[in-house]
């Protein structure tokens, strides 16, 4: 695979935060395709890194299953989906390994492990595990599995002997609870076998769906990875702006308005977006220009995404073997691992 | 190894509630050696079942670091002790597998995923989890291991498709959890992938420690398996009787009287035991008379036993050949599980 597709790290460039030693873990849920939400938040991340640092992509089907263990199908589908979406942004299989979660017994092994190493209101205290059982509406019919995925996630990237995990502030707990199980278990006796990891933290805003709201597959507002242009048009002509901009002569707000948080993500004519702000703010720019502008940015941008992942989905057996292949390599560094911390709880290796 | 030790299946026969088709599994925590109160309790019967069914002796070292994760170097120390102790009683490798819970890693992925498929309310509510709680005194610093262990418990008898599962009337909630599991991994979507298991009730009354206390190695007040006749000398001179029974000629209480709680359970001249009962409830049988006879039945109970651990403590390797092999077998049966639970959730296998 080539990596011409390595783009657009804009004033967050997340090479800043790393160096060539770091490991970097990172990865996705398998429950929908990826959108444009994502490859500003992460993917372009990845393919400025990748090549970089030792980089591993999770494709975390087993964390999905905590809250959707009903939906198991659903999940199982999107793993070779997920991969088609890294494969066809750039990420390159021989410069970062992918890899499927549940095929890794290590993290089961040490997550197993770890939850006798937190305390049951440790986890209900987490703030991110909070805010989700909140969002999710759990209440008290909270699954185990979610109560424990921030365990789960802390074998994952003690697993990997991640050193950098990106992640977004409201994730920051989960690097603490990894940390706080780092460093009990190279209190458990014998000499350290975990190193703490820092977050990698992004300043790029989450980019919202085409109505204002969080993009999400389920509410139809996000612009897939793979749009086709008739898609992008029409998202593109949905967008919110601002209902008080009626006329083109009315001055216009900037802040929430979709349009400019997708031209701030993805036009590379920085100059340009800051004058045509300028000219939104003060009145006379109308929204159809606008919005014709971010189509085109947005076309040229997707095209050759969506013609390589096309490509790319024809040969499924490639996308099984670029899985096969990222999960045994996986395999060796988990396993190696999960040897030292059964080390560290006495457990013949 | 020969198998002349099985014996004294009493009133209580587990051969009766087993079938040759069913598949037992049981097992200890490495937490000290085995005591007489083990072997009336549990050995006994497992001896009886011995080559009338499939039975797999699971020396549960993760389930013992749920609460004692700080003590994993004497856990780790013990499993090779427990593994000892069921030779020496006559256990048979080649007739029941004895395995580590540790070396299984289907296991842990099979609890894994369980763990999204029960709410922790529901393991808030297990009356067993409950009782240990407090009897730990945990509060709300209960480690999410423990927490979990209904589960992990599950994925055990699941993972050796158990059909028999011998319990105490306590346990008697782990058995339901389990089974709510088995039809929630039924219900998943696919064709039914795992059975739901029976207990094994036993009506041996628990054997207490000489003090008449709950039979304990920290609380030394337990006769080990090992014990040399002065230990049973001692600890049985010690034995707890009746304090209104002074004189020889006063009449004695039988109810709560630990010697013959001992006889009743090790003692096979059952006819001789009812005389005694009844000449000490009239008067005119004094304690040490009884003593002497107790210690002759435990001498000749426990010196084959002493022996022959010994005998095989002498071969370390044997004994890690036998957890090896057994562990080795037990990693079939237990991956031949986690496919099909896999399989129910739509995980390729």
């Amino acid at each position: 695979m080539s990596t011409k597709l390595i783009a657009h790290p804009r004033t967050d460039d997340p090479r800043s935060q790393a160096d060539a030693t770091d490991v970097i873990l990172t990865g996705d849920r398998p429950t929908g395709s990826l959108h444009l939400g994502h490859y500003a938040g992460s993917l372009r991340s990845r393919l400025a890194l990748q090549g970089r640092c030792e980089q591993t992509l999770l494709i975390a089907d087993l964390q999905a299953l905590t809250d959707s263990a009903g939906r198991a199908a659903h999940v199982a589908q999107h793993v070779p989906e997920v991969a088609l979406d890294y494969l066809a942004v750039g990420i390159d299989p021989a410069q970062t390994t992918i890899a499927v979660q549940s095929r890794l017994p290590a993290l089961a092994c040490l997550a197993i492990l770890y939850l006798d190493l937190v305390t049951v209101a440790r986890l209900e205290r987490n703030p991110t595990v909070k805010a989700e059982v909140e969002l999710r509406g759990f209440e008290r019919d909270i699954p185990a599995g979610f109560l424990c995925y921030p365990v789960s996630q802390a074998a994952d990237i003690t697993g990997f002997r991640a050193t950098l995990v990106p992640v977004g502030d409201d994730q920051l707990p989960m690097i603490e609870q990894t940390n706080e199980i780092v460093r009990r278990v190279n209190r458990l006796g014998g000499p350290p076998v975990l190193t703490e990891c820092r977050a990698l933290l992004s300043s790029t805003p989450r980019l919202p769906g085409v109505d204002g709201r969080k993009a999400s597959k389920s509410l139809g507002n996000a612009i897939p990875l793979s749009a086709t242009n008739e898609e992008i048009h029409r998202l593109v002509m949905a967008m919110y702006t601002d209902p008080g901009h009626v006329r083109p002569s009315d001055p216009g707000r900037v802040e929430g308005n979709v349009v400019f948080a997708y031209l701030d993500a993805f036009d590379q004519d920085l100059a340009a977006v800051a004058e045509l702000k300028e000219r939104y703010r003060s009145g006379g720019l109308g929204d159809v220009p606008l919005k014709r502008r971010l189509v085109g940015v947005l076309e040229a941008l997707v095209s050759p995404i969506r013609a390589r992942r096309a490509e790319l989905a024809r040969d499924r057996g490639y996308v099984m073997d670029v899985l096969r292949a990222g999960s045994e390599r996986a395999n060796v560094t988990t396993e190696a691992a999960l040897r030292d911390v059964r080390g560290a709880f006495a457990l013949d290796a």
